[in-house]
């Protein structure tokens, strides 16, 4: 399998993760999006990550679609490892926080704080690169707080994010996570039962490539690497 | 099953004519998400629509979980009139273009045009209604072209959207584009073939009680109900 990623992507991310997790090791080819690359825009006309070439050849795009193949595909033969819950109602749970994670997040908060401050420095001037704007990074940053309360009571009020088993919806949450972390954006002293969940979870043997994951001139946040904080 | 929604909210259409198609006849409550009524954000916290409440009465948030649900529960009984086909593969297909047709062009299109020029009529100001931006409305406007293009060569390529057989894909499109058809935006000359798929969709029963809507102080475009424009 090839997975076209980009290490900054909170949904290629989740991918990197739900591949390990299934014991699946692509491999990975950085993408950068705003390059709107032919070949890349033939295979995904919404030019967006991550797109998975999977076991026929066949480009599967999104972290949605791909996650739903993974489970229909691989989820069987995790047994009691699978990583989407038995029952319907369960599931929906799960789907609803990974589109929360993956889409609301996203777009309150992740996409722009990786524009500005990751994106913004691969850029050429006529891609869009250059300084961050101050603006998005401040209404990004003042939405941080409201996403990272409503984990810090989702992991107060229940073992893992759906409920008493770890789901995909752990690793939409931690992929998310993971590349605020990375930016140094996350004020953990205010989120105490975020924290311990995310240490739960960094700590998973599929989190070690995104936390080897270096962007050149950007240097993680120095407990980013640290699984006890 | 009860089913909060808005009209003129591509995502909540979408799921209205899914339950349609798989013969259930929910009560619908119309919801205004912008005024966070307290129980509504205690049902989904993103504060967005649609919200289902199933069965069990347990509420089931958004779009993308709310279509996995009505497959997994009813899709069987649907023998060959299953809104998802068989393969893992054609799933991943039709869940890319649900993606595209709920997330992509509501993102670029859809949202903006619904907020600007009817969201805006049933805001109070203190709410942010008033008269619609026009910086915001020629934006929306000027990504409409490339999503009808993107429409029109699926159209042109395929019997139905993801491929040889009518799916949610179709549903999902039909959701996004009615909502722009009933606001007059879209431009039919141009795309025959986006044309013709249309009015195949809009000739379904399901697609009947979405053709009776009506917002107060803004009547659908002159075509809008009419079957073969």
């Amino acid at each position: 399998m090839l997975l076209f990623h980009h290490p900054i992507s909170a949904p290629s991310r989740f991918v990197r993760l739900l591949l390990d997790e299934y014991g699946e090791t692509p491999e990975l080819q950085e993408e950068h999006p705003w390059a709107r690359r032919p070949e890349f825009m033939q295979l995904n006309p919404a030019g967006t990550l991550p797109v998975l070439i999977g076991d026929a050849g066949v480009a599967i795009v999104g972290a949605f679609a791909i996650s739903e193949y993974l489970d229909e595909t691989r989820g069987p033969m995790m047994r009691d490892r699978r990583l989407m819950p038995g029952s319907s109602l369960e599931r929906a749970e799960v789907r609803r926080l990974i589109d929360w994670f993956l889409a609301k997040t996203e777009a309150d908060v992740t996409r722009a704080l990786a524009r500005e401050r990751v994106f913004k420095l691969q850029m050429s001037p006529a891609e869009g690169g250059g300084a961050p704007d101050s603006a998005v990074l401040r209404a990004a940053r003042s939405n941080i707080r409201q996403h990272m309360r409503y984990l810090g009571w989702l992991a107060q009020s229940r073992n893992w994010l759906a409920g008493d088993a770890f789901t995909c919806a752990d690793l939409a949450a931690g992929a998310a996570v993971s590349v605020l972390d990375y930016l140094g954006e996350i004020d953990w002293a205010s989120e105490p039962a975020a924290r311990e969940w995310y240490s739960r979870v960094k700590s998973r043997p599929s989190f070690r490539g995104l936390l080897t994951d270096r962007v050149r001139r950007l240097p993680p946040a120095s407990h980013y690497a640290d699984l006890d904080f």
